[in-house]
């Protein structure tokens, strides 16, 4: 498996920012089935192994499943504040949950469940996101999960991206550039006006 | 015209972020023609003047022109890093270019131009955005265009909120609050698990 060519760069990108939290933040849209752009800030979880596939995690009780279920495309926004960098990164997602039948897809959840914090696992224990507040607190202070085995409501959700935007704000004018897989592992690059 | 109530707390947030040039950029999803979503960081250029309408601006050669007449629609996700808040807005997208017959919009447009930088009025006088890059630099380094007279290639993109989806990661559990806009200036507020 070869790097794509934009990975050196966003590594770089990341290094750069290593202590800065939100640096790891990135927007995802998706489409609703009525064909409406929905747009929320997720968390990098890395890539998965040997591959140029993003990771990210959701719950199964979440929207975005079911918009991702009716259309399997996202298109990531990722600034960097600090190096003043965006890249912008479609392409087509997977949702692993618990039935998914690849096993090592299968073997990828469970060490990202692994990997998460006591703190991240228990929110797939809490009460359904965006229904009515619960407001007793007890149901949001369940046992700590199993570390060694994601619950159902743990999906891991994979973006594979097809062309990268990649954009960076210093020299004037400003750099761009895009990528586009065009074959197995086959980039093609070009230079654009920004 | 009232504020939605969530203009209050927008206001804090950006007040408390006042001193991050960052605070001000967020990320609009829209969807292409064909029906992929689409995701880049836009500058938040203030609320249109008596309304709840919120000011970005575009180049009429962007492709997101093409994304927006065929679906107006976007969803904004503003992340406030060092308040950890979040704020996704859905709503309708007017595109406010020169032929714009409204004369109240074209007054809006033109009072943008006039309060953006020298800097990013020439961009608006650059070559075509995402095509083959131009080498020389002259094209860049046209002469400053007029603050008084908008080229025709700049554009008022107004997005009217209807539904915003508040979240605040402080707090155990996390808060999350969801505003709809139900009649005219009238909005349903409804507390939900985060």
């Amino acid at each position: 498996m070869n790097l794509a060519p934009w990975r050196s760069i966003l590594a770089r990108s990341l290094y750069k920012s290593r202590n800065l939290r939100e640096s790891r933040y990135f927007q995802l849209a998706t489409v609703t089935p009525e064909g409406y752009p929905k747009n929320r800030t997720v968390v990098f979880r890395d890539f998965l192994e040997q591959s140029n596939q993003i990771k990210i995690i959701t719950d199964s009780r979440s929207e975005k499943i079911e918009q991702i279920e009716a259309k399997n495309w996202g298109e990531i926004c990722w600034y960097f504040s600090k190096t003043r960098e965006q890249f912008r990164m479609g392409g087509e997602l997977t949702l692993v949950g618990a039935s998914y039948p690849d096993e090592d897809l299968q073997k990828a959840r469970l060490q990202t469940w692994q990997n998460i914090s006591d703190a991240a696992r228990m929110q797939f224990a809490w009460p359904t996101p965006k229904t009515a507040r619960v407001e007793d607190t007890e149901p949001f202070s369940s046992p700590t999960p199993d570390p060694t085995m994601p619950l159902d409501t743990f999906i891991l959700v994979l973006l594979n991206p097809q062309v990268v935007d990649y954009l960076t704000l210093r020299g004037n004018p400003q750099n761009r550039t895009i990528y586009r897989l065009t074959g197995e592992e086959v980039w093609e690059v070009q230079e654009v006006n920004p």
